[in-house]
């Protein structure tokens, strides 16, 4: 049976993309290292009716498939299970731009187009493609889409959803629907483009997306600033709307203990306004950073953002501020931010999460959650950032100083997922903002989504999946 | 059965608001007057939880419902069939605006109500709510959402659907999915907002939704201009894309021939660049109306609408145009525009059609569509209007000057439609842009969407109402 699947599937892809020896690990091992399946097969199809040929062979036989792409999820959902019964479908080969179309504003691409090329090839045409996350290097489009991946230009731009106005998809009967409009408004009938984006490939395999264009903006500046308390950074947020409107490309918040460790493990980095040694009384508790895109000239960028600084002075919002001179020290400040998650690294093991909480709540919500976590689990320490401008932060919990954080983790790790899950709830909050569900956090949905939405959630699946084939035990329980 | 069904409307909704008697045109007759059912009861719920028990109350009797807000709606979407079997359930009553988050940029407000309270709201408060569109004194936000509504703005802000956060539904089986988030990230599960969106009431019933809010701009200001042709008009489009950025607000294209029968039927009106002659070389064949949005001031404004036009009259795509010097003017302007489809009206019958295509391909469209008219029917007239900014056209046949248009339309209205359809169709656009599909394009769907699509749509339909008690024969064949 197995036999004659893996030689139906070498008639389609051709002998050399059927790989079942050798070392599979990058396809097999989850990009944070936390779980390790096994594969029947990695398939690499060449093109859509490949993918469909594939989808068809695998239904057959009774044998499931893990879509994948660049393999940069963060929640276990494109690794196969430890079954050795999975094909994982590696959509990689599949990175063509079919088409650029600049009057309609669009461009069409297979699944597979690593983010970054597509970026470059719209900057190559004077657009700009705005999704932008630390990822974008490796994971792909397609990957992008099944996980509507979120990133530093939501506040402007929207997640990869509302970039997405047409899609390709395999469904999980090996049909191709063929939905790659350009179109930006057509209303006859349901919206299967928004179901099969963020569904983490369990209701069909998407392979081709006609993504937005915009004109690339005249200049992109970049503003760093400290503010006394997170209810002045949510005040700034709305002064920045208000003055900045659609300029505002990027609002980022971050912690003085988050920043500390970046000054810490990376000395040579100059982190405004914090130092090493942290919690100095003295030193700002949460530095945000600002990003002002202008379709003018850098001089109108710059007085507009004098004049949102001022304001923010004048109404205490802001206690000291930096406006980038030149685009180095913008990527310096852009670097001091991302190196946040490798800073956490080096400092050792922690708890992550990826949540969201109306932008209002925010501050009330650290506040009660960080006493929370402080009470029951003395010394833990919160390594706090993320998009404000979304309402979305990745509010991490680093072990107390000096101890054996895996040990901690060990202890500590679901209790302190539960504590942070449950506060979460009680502010109409999301406990996956943006990296989505996978079979990392599977388990975790019935107990905080409302049960009418799973119902309707499992009635979409068993309609379009009814034999269980895409991406089994990933979003839904299998 | 009938009678214990109103029984218990009445005992959930009371007496007063199941209405059985007397004239009931207003839920029954749908707003172009095409069609005119008949109701078993008009019932009136007062909240989400009175939807939930109608809608039980209903499907335990057989009783299938059609959703009804403003009764605006232009493809007979929202009332009755013939039979005197089906409830309408208005959501009028249910009008309450239940939050207002400024920090979060959002506003909750339940279905029924007005678009324009909402706007008013919205703007007492110092935001925009940027839904616009011509029956907005009386249409419903509930309606907008089910019918994912398009209008003037969208070149900026999108449609419905993307001014939508979160919803509250009450689903098929009388259950609430209270799905009410104010949050810009939720990655956990399915879209399950964007398919009761646009879904026409054939899947649940939409009782409250939480919209988006913009910084109201500081200014807006209006231009007019003559363009030599629609290649001419798409070139402009993208001048002032790279030119305005986000400050392009609208983009409106307008034929001289529909222009002319606003001078024609509305002297008092100023037209700009045509007169009621029409048809005269010497006038331009179209006219563009740009809005331009700006956060800073109106001398900023007119500098940049300026600059554009500038650039256009050199680029050769503008050979004429006037900026309004103040809101009178840009409200007339606004209103020439918004006069055109009464003035059809006063011209005679006409058959509407409410298309959408790439832009880019717009210009070709129209060549090629007009000469296949005019060699098959000739004489017949071509009111062509539209969002171009959205690649979107009022392509309206107006039948054949000085004949019996009431004949015209018996004979050739399916003609017609069938080869706009057709041309669509070989233009990769789409049948309903903005109005939806109702039970006037139903029919259509099957042959001008994919048999893949329309199978997916019937699987969802199956899975989320099986018993078809929602809207039954909209969107989707009975």
């Amino acid at each position: 049976m197995t036999a004659a699947l893996l030689d139906s599937l070498r008639a389609i892809v051709g002998d050399a993309h059927v790989l079942t020896d050798g070392d599979l690990s990058a396809w097999e091992q989850d990009w944070r290292k936390r779980d390790r399946g096994r594969a029947l097969a990695v398939v690499r199809p060449a093109s859509t009716e490949q993918v469909a040929a594939v989808v068809k062979a695998c239904a057959a036989a009774g044998v499931s498939i893990v879509p994948q792409g660049g393999n940069t999820g963060l929640v276990c959902g494109s690794t196969p299970d430890a079954s050795g019964r999975q094909v994982v479908l590696s959509t990689k080969r599949m990175n063509a731009v079919r088409a650029i179309d600049p009057a309609n504003l669009t461009i069409t691409v297979e699944a597979g187009c690593i983010l970054q090329s597509l970026q470059e090839i719209a900057e190559k045409d004077g657009f700009l493609f705005p999704l932008s996350l630390g990822a974008e290097g490796s994971c792909t489009i397609g990957g992008n889409l099944s996980t509507n991946a979120g990133g530093t230009q939501v506040v402007r731009y929207g997640n990869t959803r509302e970039l997405c106005l047409g899609l390709e998809v395999v469904t999980a009967e090996g049909e191709v629907w063929s939905g790659l409009t350009g179109l930006r408004k057509d209303n006859t009938g349901y919206d299967l483009r928004d179901l099969f984006v963020g569904a983490e490939g369990t209701l069909g395999i998407i392979t081709a997306a006609t993504m937005k264009l915009y004109p690339m903006p005249a200049v992109q500046l970049t503003a760093w600033a400290a503010v006394p308390s997170m209810e002045h950074a949510v005040e700034l947020l709305g002064l920045a709307h208000r003055t900045l409107g659609a300029g505002l490309t990027g609002f980022e918040v971050m912690g003085r203990f988050a920043l500390s460790l970046v000054a810490k493990h990376f000395p040579q980095q100059r982190v405004p306004f914090v130092t090493a040694a942290a919690e100095s009384a003295d030193e700002t508790p949460w530095c945000v950073l600002l990003e002002n895109s202008d379709d003018e000239s850098e001089e109108h960028a710059r007085s507009r953002f004098e004049k949102l600084l001022e304001h923010a002075f004048e109404a205490g919002c802001v206690s000291d501020a930096v406006i980038a001179e030149n685009l180095t020290q913008a990527r310096a400040l852009w670097h001091v931010r991302e190196s946040i998650t490798l800073a956490q690294v080096e400092e050792g093991l922690n708890i992550k999460h990826d949540i969201s909480i109306p932008v209002s709540r925010i501050p009330e919500f650290v506040r009660v959650t960080d006493a929370l976590l402080a009470e029951k689990i003395p010394g833990v320490r919160m390594v706090d950032f993320g998009h404000l401008g979304d309402g979305n932060l990745h509010y991490n919990v680093q072990a107390p100083a000096g101890g054996d954080a895996k040990a901690f983790l060990a202890a500590h790790e679901e209790e302190v997922n539960t504590l942070v899950f449950d506060s979460v709830k009680s502010f109409d909050g999301s406990i996956s903002a943006e990296h989505g569900v996978g079979s990392l956090k599977q388990h975790k949905l019935p107990h905080y989504k409302s049960p009418v939405a799973m119902k309707l959630m499992r009635s979409i699946k068993g309609a379009l999946d009814p034999q269980n084939v895409m991406n089994p035990g990933r979003v839904l329980e299998a």
